[in-house]
């Protein structure tokens, strides 16, 4: 048993540590504009989206090709293929410029994970597309203060005790850090572990969930530090 | 030291376990009749393409949806924007039948892994969409049968470097097995692993490479548990 109260610090990337969602939503208001112009006056085109995506998660999963194809084939659909194929292209190039775009980290998170790394181990846990998770990790300049990077396919309690149990850690002895209620706290205290909510401005509709209160919410990623250090474990 | 001659034997998924490439040949083939029509008839399609396919590999990854906005931005641009936009959904749909095929072992796969796994430790290593992956080992039938998965974005030394280390495994006492000399072999035999070839009758051409012949090259996967029997450690 070190003194520390944990023995590993679980840390959400997309909408924790670096802006996302705000990439999703700015494309979401592109994809609007070249759409809407080839759409009865009665399609609700918001709600055509979403259907679209979250019928096609099981399939498709998380992350901006899965979007990029919900969005052609929304636009497709929407529009009974009215919209020409060169306004698909302009959806299909929304993609490309997500994925490439630089990230951008939220005020305060490279100094605390730089401090939190001197004493703790830290694990990077992010749904979503292997290859882009991967580039934005190594362009975010944090990539040498985690000791490994977890990418699942989904965040649920079984996934996160098959991921404890091949780092060995017990799930008392680890505490997740993320803007999801749904994906980085609930499933957790579930199977024991202990999570920190730090909520995000931006957040998808379909990840939204709430917890009881008694989890420790902080403004701030910048915050996470002091918190640890007057935290005692379980 | 284990009488064992490797304390990791790392397979290879995609066209070394079960049928891969031929769903994107069969695609493609349906692509190219989707297209065709709408084509100036100076136009190389394969060309357009696999060029489209292996300048946005950095970005985009392998794996199907990649592949699905390759082969819409494709369709779109070699048809200079004639192609209608519900042809365009025809293409998207494809995609949706590759992600959703069952999943076809090669032939003695089955009593083959589930031999070797009796007395060897086994991992998968794959690259290409996590979720996919996962979903084809799930339906596989053999998921039981290995240790650990690891879904990697490419297949290079450096990969299986850091794979070994967290494994806690020498090189020299690793072999992976798998179809692409590019990704199975080259990259093991270059940080003192030993690899095993098994040649699949399709391959994609951007994952052609040879060897120098001195890799053990077996006709089919059911011939692996009697190579390891017979073979001896570094």
């Amino acid at each position: 048993m070190s003194n520390l109260p944990f023995d590993l610090v679980g840390l959400d990337a997309d909408d924790t540590l670096w802006h996302c969602e705000k990439y999703f939503q700015q494309a979401t208001d592109r994809f609007f504009e070249i759409v809407s112009p080839w759409l009865d006056s009665d399609v609700d085109l918001g709600r055509v989206l979403h259907d679209n995506e979250v019928g096609r998660l099981a399939t498709m999963g998380f992350g901006v090709k899965s979007f990029a194809l919900s969005m052609v084939e929304t636009a497709i659909v929407a529009t009974d293929g009215r919209i020409p194929s060169t306004e698909v292209h302009r959806i299909v190039t929304l993609a490309y410029g997500m994925l490439e775009a630089p990230v951008e980290l939220f005020p305060g998170v490279l100094g605390a994970v730089r401090e939190m790394a001197e004493d703790h181990t830290l694990v990077l846990v992010t749904k979503g597309d292997l290859l882009h998770q991967q580039r934005k990790l190594q362009s975010s300049g944090l990539s040498t203060y985690f000791d490994h990077v977890e990418i699942v396919s989904d965040k649920t309690s079984s996934t996160y005790r098959s991921f404890l149990h091949r780092q060995k850690v017990e799930p008392d002895r680890f505490v997740m850090v993320g803007d999801s209620v749904k994906s980085d706290v609930l499933p957790v205290l579930a199977i024991g572990g202990r999570a920190v909510h730090v909520p995000s401005q931006h957040q998808w509709s379909h990840e939204h969930a709430e917890h009881d209160g008694d989890v420790p919410t902080l403004a701030e990623l910048s915050e996470l530090p002091a918190w640890l250090a007057t935290t005692s474990g379980a």
